[in-house]
């Protein structure tokens, strides 16, 4: 069984996750989300954040991402975005491609947007030549590992606003997010402003599956279903997706996972930190652990444990943990860790 | 537990791919396809269809037939499909709106391309004007619910070569067609012609998951991973549609699986053919059922069993099994059928 | 200097067009619509049309149509046309790629559309499976050479409307419509309940340009600026489109030459008719003729001038007249196809 | 009769190419590109350029760069170029929407882009996460009215090469740049490697009109006049974009417009430099002149001469000569400067 600190994705599903899909495999099932469990997940949902929302349910993040941007973008309109965020680097201009809509990236230092960034973009809101800023979108946590503040969010989602711009969260881990906020997942969206959010649950425990919610339905105006449809992320046996936002929003079994993979990175980085050799990059404020070390030392760790080279050029790399990281896993990766800085120490 | 005969996407999974995907969760998997379970999997379609295809495992099969087509298709260049198709008709033009490729839909009495179809479409062939031919995309099982025979597979795939034509096969039904057809699967697709089959596995027993198979890889020229991707369908934790297709395919469960759901409408025929305003109107040569009945009939029969209508204005209404479709169910479905006909008779 | 009956667009411009462009060379105007002559134009087309109006210019009829519907779709909105018309057949696809929406066309025998025509459509029309009809696109004149009467327009038009189906006019050739019609051409527009006009420059004498007349701006929210220049179809010096345009509306240019054209025509069938082995086939109501003859005769006469086959099948050709055809053009056609059907009659 | 200093696209055509449009108007003319007009205009071009050149005349600008690029990559690869590129900031986001292509546009200082811009891009380049680099796009004479000399030209084109990325050059202004670099065209775009030239007409005193050129025909592998036609950039009565061409390469009427406005902004910088208040702030290469000056008379100097402010932060003015531009012009224009200034420095 190999292990890993390569990605949250790498991770299996969390048994109760697992459960609910075995336990969802009886009879038969209106498709495409007019069935029971798409009726309680979404239920749970509005427990969760609220009465009045709009939920739908797509395969992947990306698909949720286009999906949510898609259906409130006109196509001469633009996103504002990091330029780290996933929508704009890791989607392979999914957004550009389905829905023509430019992605207007701006280059931060730590991945996080700031109403100062919005600035350069808002001059040219009437002119016919430059494509139209009507939305920014924001990863939360951040590619980084860290997470906006619960004020920062106010006051970029009131900036926003402010400004004719709707704000999107791409929450592929909001609830690693939530967990490090320690607030509740109401006050850091909707009540901070978020007008439409990504709820990531592939990377939390779910076999695949994320969800797009809407705190304000008329925002889309009647689009979203065409535009998930069109955008070939609704699911035919909706039930096998539904259950799983069932179970995972079941006893913040979301938040725990979510807890319990930031705990994790903190022990990872108490482990690692004074390794020589290793430094610590950013922030440990969700399940991601950033660290420069030597080239050297990267390919003989990835023996051990797989992870990913986040920035070739500075030899940094991204560690990430998991709902089930263990402890074991930590101190097996911290040794071998030592024995690959020791040895690539040693031969140069 | 609600019985219906309204799709083959109603139907639970298959007990054989659930127990896959319990098997499949353990431990870390690479990401995006580099997973031990991918990689049997494409060695299982390797198996069945030969050397040298190149496969790509997508969430659904309107996420298939698009990868499919976009990845061999320039903008400009068009596909000719009957106008029953589901990707001309069931897919909300994501085909359209993605690749920005234009269908030509041909209006046919029985959802089948026949060479003949083609000829309007081939005098434009160089003008700036027109969109360009490239492709033609046929149902294999039909819409309807019948299928291409071998030679005729053959007679198209070989004037459509002639005309300079590509042939894919949405085979979201594939496995139906082939148990029909009760010949090597090989025989009816790439021996045929055909250049890249969808393989539906969603209709088949999956829980979700298709695959698209290239018969000459050169076909896409490197484009088919990118525009997976691209078109939102690249799983992260790939794994667990891979390790489907695997039990899938051993054993030859599809073909299992598409036998029974097809001998359970021939059963269905022999139980309603008789019923007194109940009137076949299609060859039941896979696992659908077309019948005309009386609309007062229909919705007293859908609480026993629900089913769509297939064309209102005939009242022709679709009735289809499935792999786990039982004779139990035929026999009240039966009897059900039976006594709509008699109070919607009744009450006329 | 070759003479022909080919298109409309072989034609030189009109020598009062011209004029004004020579006249409107003069000094620096402002780029991009904002100077006088665009503003005269505008009000030019408001004294035709109305007031209330909204008008873009473009640089050709495709950009127009394009830009028209793109600026209403969403994009798996659908627009409902004849087979036959231009935006289907003769625009490679722009509106697909461009807009991402899907064309429904309809076959017909005239190129005409009617209400019992979009019934097909219309049940469809909350399924998220299928594309949204949305509006309809109608060519005044149609590519056959006829003209809807008022009457069917204000049918057309108000059974559309009951459908929540906005009506697009593509008037290429509305000029010659109007001509035909012999009404205003508010009456065969606006008032019979069209909601946005392509107004046809370039078929009618122009160097180039196509204006699009919006009878209700808010039907494009404010898009339509925006769309037009993302659609490639903004004239930096804008002044030498609206120059021609307020100089065909000057004095009712547009009108004087479609009747010429149109006038023409007539004189060409009276000519033609009676010439053993030419068959008019289609009404000749505007400024095209279609007609079969003798495939031999074709290439014969064609040398003396140029025309189009317009179906190969049935050797039927199609002959366009222009404000600029005359007489001696028809004798010398005349004669010339004579002689080219007895030759083609005697080498038989 | 208004002067400004706003944009080359404010002045009128240049006499002898409305000329060539009055001598084009006689008799009819094959359409779409098949005239004779067309013919010998390309023979102008391959003159020029040299054999084996494949040419597509558009109506502008933006859709000459879109089907020049649109006709080269897959919309999953991507263009880099700089930030301040029309393409990025001025197009409205039309080759996203067009052809889906993402642009990665790279920050610079002054609108050049240098191999070491490239690197960023190019460690993703087999990643199916990341859009794929496949060209790069450069504008000659950049947006900041600079150049690229011929050996810049050389080095980035090479590296480009060696990475696998095509070279599109905008050359909306390429007449001025070659005026600049006083070499012959060829030897800073052919020779250079670039691969594909938009040849820009509209501001070199054409009514309207650009031209794609691509060295290598293969490149676009036929694509390009179908996308040509798809981006409803093909003109039917196309003599009138070729005439004008032919014009303008005939006796070297390009360049020598060029020279003149190059010139002009040469003198118009020796009229204002020493102005107080008046601080040029780019390399007076061409024909355009950056300045900041107080905001108070920016608004007063534009009542003389209309131009554009470039950076609203920064105060700074943009002032564009062209091929009429008068020493008239400049001294009342540099009258004017001073009052406003005097003006203004006196209200402050």
């Amino acid at each position: 069984m190999m292990r890993t600190f390569a990605s949250d994705n790498a991770a299996p599903a969390h048994p109760d996750i697992l459960a609910a899909i075995v336990a969802a495999n009886q009879g038969h099932a209106v498709s495409y989300g007019a069935d029971e469990w798409s009726k309680r997940a979404i239920a749970s949902f509005e427990r969760l954040l609220g009465e009045g929302i709009d939920v739908y349910f797509t395969f992947n993040g990306t698909g949720a991402n286009v999906t949510a941007l898609a259906s409130v973008l006109r196509p001469y309109e633009a996103v504002i975005t990091p330029a780290s965020a996933h929508l704009n680097t890791d989607e392979c201009g999914a957004l550009e491609r389905f829905s023509g809509s430019k992605i207007l990236a701006v280059e931060t230092a730590d991945g996080k947007l700031r109403p100062a960034d919005l600035e350069r973009w808002l001059h040219s809101s009437k002119e016919e030549h430059h494509v139209q800023p009507r939305a920014i979108s924001i990863s939360q946590s951040t590619e980084y590992g860290d997470v906006y503040g619960v004020d920062e969010l106010r006051d970029l989602c009131s900036f926003a606003h402010r400004q004719g711009l709707l704000v999107h969260m791409d929450g592929a881990r909001i609830s690693n997010a939530v967990a490090a906020l320690d607030c509740p997942i109401a006050v850091a969206t909707r009540d901070a402003g978020v007008d439409v959010l990504t709820f990531g649950g592939t990377k939390n425990g779910l076999l695949f599956g994320d969800a797009i919610v809407y705190f304000d339905p008329s925002l889309h105006d009647g689009a979203a279903r065409f535009v998930r449809k069109q955008a070939m992320q609704l699911a035919s046996k909706m039930r096998y997706i539904a259950a799983q936002f069932e179970a995972l929003l079941q006893d913040d079994l979301w938040l725990h996972n979510a807890r319990k993979a930031n705990a994790m990175a903190k022990r990872l980085e108490d482990r690692v930190r004074s390794i020589p050799g290793v430094r610590i990059t950013r922030p440990v404020t969700c399940n991601a652990l950033f660290a420069t070390l030597p080239s050297h030392a990267v390919s003989e760790a990835q023996q051990a444990f797989f992870f990913y080279v986040f920035d070739q050029a500075r030899s940094e790399v991204r560690w990430m943990t998991t709902y089930e990281t263990t402890d074991r896993d930590i101190a097996a990766f911290g040794a071998a860790l030592e024995r690959a800085l020791k040895e690539s120490t040693n031969r140069q």
